[in-house]
């Protein structure tokens, strides 16, 4: 079924502790169509890039499945870039650039062609920019889902709460829920989060896996362990791109879907997280998603 | 069939963002034995008590269905202490008194009665304490697990290590596996700390599960989200009884049985956690266990 994303296109130049990285392709946009295309094609994508974007990632994206038409491409301005670098733990990271650019007056277009979309992924950005896209829909998509990030509570969380009544999932990490929420327990603040507009949360916990809940229901999905994570960037979108890539292919919309999405999802960032930026997402076989997901399934599995 | 637990019979002094108690009855050997009492009867305790011990502890301790034979009274000794405070985020804590005491000087007597066990729990006690109980044993257990801490990986390594190689499963927490192997990647340890001697290893993560290794597979077992954890002091130990009495009580020996045994675990500490020390332990109810042992069923399970 038709899938509209939205997000940033842009450069990040990354350093871990197994390397660093000139600017590479990056953006949460990116890495959500990539994964998405795994279901659906086209994944129609919503986003703005300057003038130093490159065509070849423009194609490369087009080749798997991405619909750029709703890409603005600013002639005069430069993309959005960010920079960090990664502790020794790969769980944490500080930020050494970000420059906003084009992303600093992005006013979403949706094009004709995009119209009457049923599902919706909003990646992190601004939530003013969230609600035009969600405003600009001329009938309500089936689904919308959602992710944000603890920068958007500190500066415009008002904002961010009307973004949120609008929306069916919330997609997060920890940290987020337990900023966003006030509580400590992922079990209360899921309820809080719940009350502020969205049905359905999920809350990612990177090595842990990830919590889905929705009405009193709670689902665990685990983490794959993994023997070295390379490059965590981009995993939360992947596992957003997933999600949603997966419920717009089987039509879902209730928690047991849901339950799948997150581990379609969780299959994809694991595959992330093996390179740098999206270069392990180009090009990966559907094959090789399904082998891992074979992996999820026998690593949660028991018989009481 | 047979089980024997060894481990410290103590005092606790605890504090809490919920509040603090006095001196208030704990120990390994405490939680483990009322946790395994679940499956198996008798619990065949060895442990070392002072002359401040309580009797009605001991009694109480005994309706439960430890057999206290093992359990020395040093008449002009006090029995062990620890104090601790724990972090709002109850994580982490401090210890503020650790007096040994009674423990400084433990040689485990193993009563002629206990001999022939099947299944022995060896609780957090000094790993030279703990071989000697191996080896006063005639004949080896069916079944060896062992808990440790990273106490004993700094002041005692090489004796753990001659340990680690008479057992059969390490059930440890995520730092302490990470110590124990030098590695960061739970996968990568796992591995590392398996060619130690265990076949087995369980790492204990805490509010996000355990995960359970052997010869190349895994499985990852959640952990239930709760609205509020009033004191974690014996989660770990009482996992760890759980764990070891549902081995005990079903004959298990093999992955699926321990996967099991790790869900039982799992939801034993769950009520761990609700009340300060054992309290929430005693007279705890086997429909209760078994209705929380769905929780987790419901939690974990999706079909792809």
């Amino acid at each position: 079924m038709s899938l509209v994303v939205v997000g940033s296109m842009a450069f990040d130049a990354i350093e871990t502790p197994f390397g660093k990285t000139d600017k590479i392709l990056g953006g949460a946009a990116t890495y959500i169509a990539l994964a998405a295309s795994q279901f659906v094609k086209p994944v129609n994508a919503i986003s703005v890039v300057g003038n130093d974007f490159l065509q070849s990632d423009m194609q490369m994206m087009e080749s798997h499945g991405a619909n750029l038409e709703g890409v603005q491409v600013k002639k005069d301005e430069k993309s959005f870039f960010w920079s960090g670098r990664y502790h020794n733990d790969m769980n944490s990271r500080d930020t050494l650039v970000t420059e906003l650019n084009v992303l600093g007056t992005f006013d979403p277009v949706v094009p004709e062609s995009y119209q009457g979309c049923e599902y919706l992924m909003l990646g992190n950005l601004s939530p003013d920019v969230q609600r035009q896209v969600i405003e600009r829909l001329q009938t309500r998509p089936k689904l919308i889902v959602m992710d944000t990030m603890n920068f958007w509570m500190d500066i415009a969380l008002d904002s961010l709460k009307e973004t949120l009544k609008l929306i069916d999932v919330l997609v997060i990490n920890d940290e987020e829920a337990r900023q966003l929420s006030g509580s400590y327990s992922l079990k209360v603040a899921a309820k809080q989060i719940m009350e502020m507009g969205p049905k359905y949360l999920v809350i990612k916990k990177g090595e842990h896996g990830a919590l889905l809940f929705h009405d009193g229901q709670v689902f665990s999905a685990p983490g794959l362990p993994l023997e070295e994570v390379f490059d965590p960037t981009g995993a939360g979108d992947t596992f957003a791109g997933g999600f949603i890539g997966y419920m717009a292919k089987t039509g879902g919309q209730d928690f047991e879907d849901m339950k799948r999405a997150v581990i379609f999802g969780s299959a994809l960032a694991s595959f992330c997280v093996e390179k740098f930026g999206p270069e392990r997402l180009i090009g990966l076989e559907e094959a090789e998603m399904n082998a891992r997901v074979r992996e999820f399934v026998s690593l949660a599995h028991f018989q009481i």
